[in-house]
């Protein structure tokens, strides 16, 4: 299996099925782990970091994951297939942009991925659609375990797993949800939001982690602190208590849409529609926008006969680099601004 | 017949038809004439406004306009009668806003009407469809002649006709078209033509005259220079020269626009159709620069099945006093906005 093999089909942690996935759209723990005895990775010669890369990986294809599993040269495929691998979520742009030996063990699902040489050695990560932290847990503490079977990782008695970043010291484990909170951002409430969740020592960001902004009213909440607590309390506290509040908000504004501004709230849903069915030049940044809103007509009732699975494809589909592989060539920006705009016509009139 | 009798169908000049059309929308000639003896407007008293609002009534009224007429008590009628008088630029703002004994004749068709106790005793104007400056300018003067059998206007042997503002004396004529110009603005060469308007000694304002601000692509051109000119000259100027170089370098940009930028326009003509047909709230302002961009597309041939008299009567007829008019109730502006957006839809979806 290659990156391109994966660049016509969504995501299984991506359908758009699960609990609560009006709202959250999928779950993802990952945790940050480093083999005792190497320096951390800016300090790393090419060598050892040739060293790290083939202890990890050999490690990690030796464990039974109950699901096939595939390997990619990060260091070796073209760009394009990287940035294919940044738009599904399996790899980080950081783990993308670096340099030297790296590489990415990737679950046939695309529900586990263990990048190898990002910012520490070794970050595994789990993924499930819709608000599942726990089973993301305890499949991704399994594997954890299965590899620290083979390998021995950094821990310090006192502190607990070491990192590369003092922020990840202790558990490494961060927790996150991507959030659609499109009511809240109507009602002018999502600075509200953001506020509680600073307060909260959570993070915001945008879709694609780190340094990103949160485009068409999609957030990424995690956890900051990993220090000092236990991962269970971490995930419980997330899936049981700080999720479900912001949901029953975003619950609660949608409420209020429904009751005292339909008009607007149609026309927002029905104008995204109208633009998406029509547009001959449509933008990354646009089309997540509008199917932003399109997203919200489905879940509330609005729009009949269009299925989220093709909302969440036409998402995953259009993004510059799953456009070009499925073209099967590179495309300028105002080419993949014309084909996604026929891709996501096409898509819509089909429904 | 009354204002609201007009409410809900389209001025003949505003039917899109004419030489030039698709880019001249119409034509207009008016004159400034106030009655000798008499003060200007503003240092009248309200009897001898009345005055002359009689006299000059009485001897239009009395006049063969080759059509029937109607006579509007501009100062009588509530508000919202005459908004729509303006809508339909058969009386300017300032009339509807002014204060004291006015009124306004207008001929049937709408091709002709009579302003008293304007800024001036009198404004006549005549109306065409098209590029049409010339029987503008002969009915007009026709007109103007068999008023003047009937009563003395205010005249100097040196400086020819006096008006109240001296940017109007002479002859106190205003030749005007309203022009389409969207691929221009396209092309970013709408300042050029500007600039270029500007140093011809002309005028160049929005929709609505004076003081309005250029809407959708739409410009009124006028001359500025009233004094030591023959009519007949600067009309045939307008007709022959000015207005034809203007339409010229519209369809220049036109052409380029089809052979380079296709992809753009449509995208533009697609969007707008888009908008128009979904939106379920939809401002004056934004209907009119999107139907700006759908008159584009059916006079390139990139929309099939709709006329620019559609179009002309969505302009028409979802301005604000039409829209209420036609409803047959006053609507706040949120309910206008829907009520526009209703009347938009159905009508795109019906052709």
């Amino acid at each position: 299996m290659r990156p391109k093999d994966l660049s016509s089909r969504i995501s299984e942690w991506f359908q758009g099925s699960g609990p609560g996935a009006d709202i959250v759209i999928s779950s993802r723990i990952r945790l940050a782990r480093n083999l005792a005895g190497y320096e951390f990775l800016p300090c790393l010669t090419q060598q050892r970091k040739r060293q790290i890369l083939r202890t990890l990986k050999e490690a990690i294809l030796g464990i039974d994951l109950g699901e096939s599993v595939f390997y990619v040269d990060v260091d070796g495929v073209p760009a394009l297939e990287q940035e294919l691998l940044v738009e599904r979520h399996l790899i980080s742009r950081q783990h993308a942009m670096g340099k030297g030996p790296r590489g990415v063990v990737i679950a046939a699902s695309e529900s586990f991925t263990a990048m190898i040489n990002e910012e520490d050695h070794l970050r595994i990560q789990a993924f499930q659609t819709g608000l599942q932290l726990r089973p993301c847990w305890e499949r991704i503490n399994h594997i954890d375990n299965l590899i620290e079977q083979k390998v021995e990782f950094a821990f310090h008695p006192d502190y607990g797993y070491l990192t590369a970043c003092p922020t990840n010291l202790g558990t490494g484990i961060r927790v996150s949800v991507m959030l659609h909170l499109p009511a809240l951002k109507m009602a002018g409430q999502i600075d509200k939001f953001l506020q509680a969740a600073r307060d909260a020592d959570l993070t915001v960001r945008g879709l694609f982690g780190e340094g990103t902004e949160a485009v068409g009213d999609f957030y990424q909440l995690s956890n900051q602190v990993t220090l000092g607590v236990r991962e269970e309390d971490i995930v419980n506290q997330f899936n049981d208590v700080i999720v479900p509040k912001i949901v029953e908000y975003e619950h609660l504004a949608r409420r209020k849409l429904l009751d005292k501004q339909l008009d607007a709230l149609d026309d927002k849903i029905q104008r995204a529609l109208g633009v998406l069915g029509n547009a001959r030049l449509i933008s990354s940044q646009e089309a997540l926008f509008l199917l932003s809103h399109i997203r919200l007509g489905v879940n509330l009732n609005r729009i009949q006969g269009l299925s989220i699975r093709t909302i969440n494809e036409l998402f995953m589909l259009t993004q510059p680099a799953h456009l070009q592989m499925n073209q099967g060539e590179p495309l300028d920006a105002d080419r993949r601004d014309a084909t996604r705009a026929g891709i996501i016509r096409s898509r819509l009139c089909r429904n």
